[in-house]
């Protein structure tokens, strides 16, 4: 029977979950850091003109990011009664090159300059590209650098998966979830950037983005695969996971839509107000444009999209996303979100070891500050 | 004892081959279709917004295309002594896949208008946003779009594959070489892209570019992967496999080569000369660089990459690299590769039902006029 109550535990500490989950991110920073060394190696015997693209994607990969996925994964795992193994460990890890490929891609679509404060893959080759006097056009070269790396990326990924040394049967289990993921990604991308071209903004797509882009690929898959690692999932857990993992992933989306525009570049590692230069449609921006005034709309149409947009046409936008009230009830969503995922947590279903972590991915997921 | 001689076929023609190859690409056909049928369907229960991307790949993937990876697999199997069952033919589809992602990412980062005499991706959703005056940037959306595509392609290649019911014996001795053969296409074009930024041409290093590029990922790796689909393969005869894929693979991007400088749009589905409007450092251009005066070189340079490269242009550019004898050299190369290729293919350790293909797909990878 049931002592304690994960949703009572919301606002206190898990030293002990705290400290597994970093125990978890150590271990997966060793198994990534091992298989950048070993194919970064192997690059090179192909040739030395590849070494600019093993160092580029290794310290992509492995200075920073908050490993989020093989996180999940972890607790997918333990919410099926599992404590993983290295080859499991090796699994989860995979999903952080998928991510690279994700955020590499993303950042040439965007014409983003930054990601976690260093520049983005497209602009670094172009960089380079400009300092060694490289002949051609130093863009040209940054988009199929960046196109490359993000493919190559999204292969290793694969590969380290494939080199996990998985059973057949871990294997049989994992690769739908791992494959239809995969799908799921790119659809939601791809929603998200027809979004940007639509006339009118509407809310119940840009849900349906924010639960394709991360819902279900940075939190409800991932638990998904977990449990599949596990040998031991049943439809009943994979939906009780669901039940968790998609109002947090929306929770997670909407806070990071927040963090696009109301974000501080320290935290961000992008400039302010990015996701407004971007014109970016998401769930924020439609319920701005659902609430406010025709002369409010009016008056962000001429900064919203801008590519020259600065930080006064950046407070001004702020300014009517608060007045209409959008930030406010974004950050009420955001709360319920939550609550429901906490409360779905505590289904009988899922392993009571598992709970404080889940309550600490969400509190990871969700929080103003990262 | 052999009583004929592969090598002996060269100039004739096997009809019994011709056949055999026109039955394989008839169930690659088939296992495709279906497929994009079932991925298609999947799409449209996300969102109707899908359609477009759903529709894309298909036509971009049915439409055309000789199905060389498919064949050359089909080839390798064969080479073992195994005659492919559906799961195997499956797999082998697969390959179709991928090459639609290098195709779709290639055209982006080469800035190709044209793919098979139809719009590439880019240009294609480059054009539905003209069309539909949707929001933003057109070139951005096509670009995006491509970036997507052929991530997607690539993600269906992989669930293909890993839906192709094959047994865990196939795939352990498969999943290695399928893998290192998509970091060395990734590898091989990455190299590609580098080489038109080098202030030199270099033998050798375009030589490696082929290899890698086609050579590898063509030829070489799809002989590799039907066999051990075959689960009959042995190093011995991957190796002599090899001793015929590379040699004609080599051969396959030096045609490749001379159809984009000589070529004719309706054969090439390219615009006339497009390689030389690219800038692209073939092993074409590089013999043509060690070979020609200098006073061809300084003329040469007045046009090859130029964006705006005309007809006259093209013409003089031609002219150049048969004055200096490369087209002959390169045509000279291509002939002793092929022979080299038959040679190899004559060993004694593949399979005898699998010479007259081996001898047809030569031919096919190296004809002039396809």
């Amino acid at each position: 029977m049931r002592t304690t109550s994960i949703y009572g535990y919301r606002y206190g500490v898990s030293l002990e979950a705290k400290a597994a989950l970093q125990e978890i991110r150590d271990a997966v920073e060793i198994e990534l850091a091992g298989f950048l060394t070993e194919q970064s190696d192997y690059l090179k015997t192909i040739s030395s003109d590849l070494t600019p693209v093993a160092q580029a994607l290794s310290s992509f990969l492995l200075d920073s990011g908050k490993r989020l996925r093989p996180l999940f994964a972890y607790a997918g795992c333990l919410s099926a009664g599992c404590n993983p193994q290295t080859p499991t460990i090796k699994a989860m890890a995979s999903l952080e090159l998928l991510q690279a490929c994700a955020l590499i891609h993303d950042d040439l679509m965007d014409g983003s300059d930054t990601r976690r404060g260093k520049p983005s893959i497209h602009r670094h080759f172009e960089s380079m590209h400009v300092q060694d006097e490289l002949e051609g056009f130093a863009p040209a070269y940054g988009l199929a650098a960046a196109v490359l790396l993000g493919d190559l990326a999204l292969v290793w990924s694969n590969q380290m998966l494939n080199a996990a040394e998985l059973t057949f049967k871990q294997f049989q289990d994992v690769m739908p979830i791992h494959d239809e993921m995969r799908v799921e990604l790119m659809a939601g991308q791809f929603l998200d950037i027809h979004e940007q071209t639509q006339k009118t903004t509407d809310l119940p797509r840009s849900q349906k983005i924010a639960r394709y882009k991360s819902g279900k690929y940075t939190i409800e898959r991932p638990l998904h695969i977990g449990a599949a690692l596990s040998g031991k999932q049943s439809p009943e857990l994979l939906k009780a996971l669901s039940d968790y993992g998609l109002p947090l992933g929306e929770a997670f989306q909407y806070r990071d839509d927040l963090m696009g525009v109301f974000g501080e570049p320290s935290v961000t590692g992008k400039p302010a107000g990015d996701d407004l230069r971007e014109g970016k449609r998401t769930v924020l921006i439609a319920l701005t444009d659902a609430a406010c005034t025709e002369s409010m709309r009016e008056e962000s149409k001429k900064y919203f999209g801008a590519p020259d947009l600065d930080s006064q046409g950046i407070s001004i936008l702020q300014e009517i996303i608060i007045t209409s009230g959008a930030k406010e009830k974004l950050e009420l969503m955001i709360d319920q979100l939550t609550d429901q995922a906490l409360r779905a947590a505590e289904d009988e279903l899922i392993a009571q070891a598992a709970h404080p972590l889940l309550l600490e991915l969400a509190k990871i997921a969700t929080k103003r500050s990262t």
